[in-house]
């Protein structure tokens, strides 16, 4: 398997890791979740290079994660946010944000949280399956090969 | 942020990152729940080289996510297996198999699907909050500043 090739695939994972697999991608995606959507702020946020940036924002519209919108006119000046496919990836995050919490300890509190809207309390994420409504864990799942 | 500095950040998924952010590793895990746990059998199947493969797996057993064990004595063989931590990161990739499958649609069918245990339907995985038992999405979100 080669890296460039990861987008032909058939394993989801593997063509998942093609849009988002790149070293701080998943951070540029964060910080639209969070709100962060122009270029300078992004680029001091992670302070990658400006180089670097353009190019995974770049990517990132191409794969329809990001649409990019001017929001200034002189100078033309861009914001990214994300398109349906992109906000829809914010389940991934929330479960990498949940898991990253209880197993990689810190003794800083993060930076931000999700909150139930309606309580008030922090969101445990845990995964069901919509079908049956029931909770997923390694014990009500078969791999099947296909 | 510099890249080997991810795992001081306060922000979880930039902590996540510094653990499953490099190329290929998240693939190791991948394959780590699909059974797939010697060496040689995780070095055909990813196709990376020896050094690398080496490297990421000596990383994960130092994150702890995986467990390094002989399965054979002359000469003496590892196998890699998931620990607690490694296992519990499941639902983080059903939810990236999941968003994969929705958003980058391929048109061979996965090698691998996930099927739930007690009605052999394919799972769809959706995320709840544990505390209220309701559906997780936008809507009901709160993004908290700490």
């Amino acid at each position: 398997m080669k890296w460039n090739e990861l987008e032909n695939e058939s394993c989801p994972i593997a063509r998942a890791l093609s849009v988002i697999g790149d070293r701080w991608t998943l951070l540029i995606i964060r910080d639209c979740f969070m709100g962060v959507t122009r270029f300078d702020q992004l680029q001091r946020n992670i302070g990658m290079t400006r180089h670097v940036l353009a190019d995974r924002l770049k990517k990132l519209v191409e794969a329809d994660v990001l649409e990019k919108r001017p929001y200034q006119e002189r100078p033309v000046r861009y914001e990214y946010l994300l398109t349906r496919k992109g906000a829809s990836f914010f389940p991934v995050l929330m479960m990498l944000f949940s898991w990253s919490e209880k197993h990689l300890p810190h003794d800083q509190v993060a930076p931000y949280e999700f909150l139930n809207a309606e309580t008030g309390h922090k969101i445990e994420p845990v995964l069901y399956d919509d079908k049956t409504g029931s909770k997923v864990d390694g014990r009500n799942i078969i791999r099947k090969e296909n």
